[in-house]
């Protein structure tokens, strides 16, 4: 387990904040956002922070670098429930940058009530996804809000 | 965090196997099944175990005690992708039971070869979420490939 | 087969226009937007539009009537495929109500270029499921843009 | 609109049956399976067929003709809803095959009951998503269960 970011629920530790609301083919028959919505929120969430900083996705995967950012863990703790229609605040942060991996923490809000904490860890991957050279800008993501524990 | 459980590599370790086939819908633009469609798996092989061992899930929570297994954590570690058409051997069994919660471990295998890793953190809710007494017959349910760190 | 309406390539026909960004967890192994994401972005749409009405479809939902919108009927009509990360303007309007049914159309176009034209067919049913009188509000949205075959 | 296949109510008109179990991922909180899941049961039913024929869909993909087969419209009429944890016989015919395109229906039973008929149109892609000419053998598919308007 390379996973080891402590995330924050004091969203000023984060460095980027994505909104988005939930959607009713996310809830499940118990009536709440099912679980297996969550890593696709906490991607919206990582795809948008690149694109703030300078960094759309789509680009890295198509330029000259050509990486991949492979999930290579995955960790959510379900603090309360989300529901249909809320908008979350979705706060998320760089931390633990190493040569060949790097951590996201992500703490999931609506209004001030925490309802998600979660890590992913990655691993830069080239086309055919093997281990490839972790691009320079990432050293640039870390930095505000970035937790260590 | 919760979790505490220590997935095996040895599929001998697991209490019971279902057997899952990847679809289409479930891969991504990298040409792999995206980490998003896990959690489904997992709750595919519980909701199998569960009925295999007499306690299908839908009993379960429409039955007199009427509860819910409310997803409190999860983790998954990947190991290597899953692609396309894969026959996936999960294997999966329950360990760490306490008064009011539950862990499941979790291996995925094609042919010999692990793919992932996981674990899952449960407690039991009755329909209006609140906590709720933690079924007798879960500790039925541990015993063979559970697993302590 | 109730539906009838055919939805109009020109977005002036419709109603209301919803912006959407696709997920990379919504593409495929084939490197585009996974036809089985389309069903979300249109719900979401009509979500929106009920919401922008006055109508917030979670009321609509739990409030004295408590009325779902159940989907009788999807057609999808893929004219050129999504890709990731793309902003997706996704026209939605309400046409043909009936005593038991009403139709909705949509458009999704990127910058000008239509990608995708649908519609959907729903009837009002009660929180278990059976037929339901039709909220009158319903016909307060049919209007600008309702396309009559 | 191309879609004119007429799915047909008698299960002995379609070609195969795969037999899929709901998930309760796939529900929703009106109690039911979500109808966005519909889309991946299809495409399921249609990548079993193929395989119990003969030509994996994986082997077409990557084959030295290296077909996708892209989804040109999708209709879906549901009769009744699915629930969790329904054994789902899903049959399925190829018809009405032109030079550029092909059609597919479908019949999701439970028991005896159709739940759901629905029509896909597909047309052959190269790996680059432009139209290519159709494989041959998919005019050894098109026969028993054929259903013409």
């Amino acid at each position: 387990m390379r996973l080891s970011l402590q995330p924050s629920l004091d969203s000023s530790d984060y460095r980027y904040t994505h909104v988005l609301r939930t959607r009713f083919a996310e809830t499940d028959a118990m009536g709440i956002i099912h679980h297996g919505s969550y890593p696709a929120y906490l991607e919206e969430a990582r795809v948008a922070m690149l694109s703030a900083a300078g960094f759309p996705y789509a680009e890295v995967r198509s330029g000259p670098e050509g990486v991949d950012f492979a999930v290579l863990e995955l960790y959510v703790r379900h603090r309360r429930p989300l529901r249909f229609d809320e908008e979350v605040q979705t706060h998320v942060t760089v931390g633990k940058l190493t040569r060949t991996t790097f951590q996201v923490g992500y703490l999931l809000e609506v209004g001030d009530e925490a309802r998600a904490t979660a890590v992913t860890v990655h691993g830069a991957v080239d086309a055919d996804g093997r281990p490839s050279r972790m691009p320079g800008f990432l050293s640039e993501l870390v930095g505000v809000g970035h937790q260590e524990p």
